[in-house]
């Protein structure tokens, strides 16, 4: 079985040397990517720059990104190719689209105009007291795997920051279904930290608790080749 | 001779999840830094949680910030107890105030009122295919350094993209006036590549040309020492 996994997370330029950035170490791709590489697996790793990195491995491919764009490619490449996708990545909701200064946004009767200009500057100028950033959604590529590669397996995340965990639950079984995966892995930001990672393993019928990184890398590697 | 260097990129928190990041590796505050302390120097670096470190140093402080605020606290407490300071960290220009979906920036008649709102959710949610980010220029730090010490040396950093090497060397006389600095290094980002890094040292009667970060050490160390 060939191994698709994704940490870090992505940054999606303002200009030239500003971006927005999803915060993710890349520890927990690390720890996963190393529970499989341990069980004899050929696992391919696409990550971020400054993303913590396994040792170096005969059996471990890496691939670096920056943004969902290159995401994309990659992983529209990779997973045809692959059996099993942990895509344990925090990518980018939102692209910049364009950056003004806050006088000739509030001077503009028409704001849609802003969705659909490009800034030209590679340095956008920092003069004025305010400035506004105007962001389009990135598409959520979590929901095209299947469409990419309708055999291959798949395990998802979802991060939420200080909410119930009936709450939590529930937006990952939306997940799930959604974007038919076989487990969600479930936490929230809150309960990550000093060495804790509380997640659920969220499966159709089933969950499961973890409470740090390895024992989540070890759940879903249990899961994995249970099934397998 | 104390010696205060800052190194790296601040990060300014949309919310728990995402900033806004400044873009800099920290290699020319690490080379900068050995530069000194191979010299006999104590050093005080203040640097970001994913710039380049130098290795551990008997005379080497290090003081790990995220943001400018931080960095205000930093730079406040350390510069009356240091002869120099070196201020090669790229600073975020502005910080997030608030975020909002398209729609109701589009129906609010006065966007004034976005400019004094905070957000109170912990992520911020992405269902709106268009958001809008409403950010506040931090105060110019560097404009600062003489009003807590004015007995300080003060270098300074000016990085811009794509520019004439006579708007560069302005920008830079400009900067060495205003903020009493009595070296300005000022590099284009279309000049750093391939280990190559061109930077103009201006002062306020020449200019020195660097071609590589370890150039610039040195060129900063020989300015700052022969006339120490």
């Amino acid at each position: 079985m060939n191994i698709l996994i994704t940490s870090g997370g992505t940054s999606e330029k303002i200009d030239q040397v500003r971006s927005i950035t999803n915060h993710s170490t890349g520890q927990l791709g690390k720890i996963i990517s190393e529970q499989f590489l341990d069980a004899g697996f050929s696992v391919t790793l696409v990550t971020t720059p400054t993303a913590i990195q396994p040792n170096v491995h005969p059996r471990l491919t890496k691939v670096i990104i920056n943004d969902v764009a290159e995401l994309q490619t990659v992983l529209e490449k990779e997973t045809p190719t692959h059996q099993l996708l942990i895509h344990a990545m925090a990518v980018s909701d939102y692209s910049p689209v364009y950056m003004s200064g806050f006088q000739a946004v509030k001077e503009t009767p028409n704001l849609e105009q802003f969705l659909h200009q490009t800034n030209q500057e590679s340095k956008i100028s920092s003069e004025e007291d305010y400035q506004v950033l105007f962001l389009k959604k990135n598409p959520k590529l979590i929901s095209w795997v299947k469409t990419w590669n309708p055999e291959i397996r798949l395990v998802g995340f979802k991060l939420l920051v200080d909410v119930s965990q009936n709450q939590l639950l529930s937006v990952a079984r939306a997940s799930l279904e959604k974007n038919q995966a076989e487990m969600i892995v479930a936490n929230d930001l809150s309960e990550i930290q000093d060495g804790k990672h509380r997640a659920y393993l969220v499966t159709k019928d089933a969950v499961q608790i973890a409470e740090t990184k390895l024992e989540i890398a070890q759940e879903i590697y249990r899961h994995i080749t249970n099934k397998g």
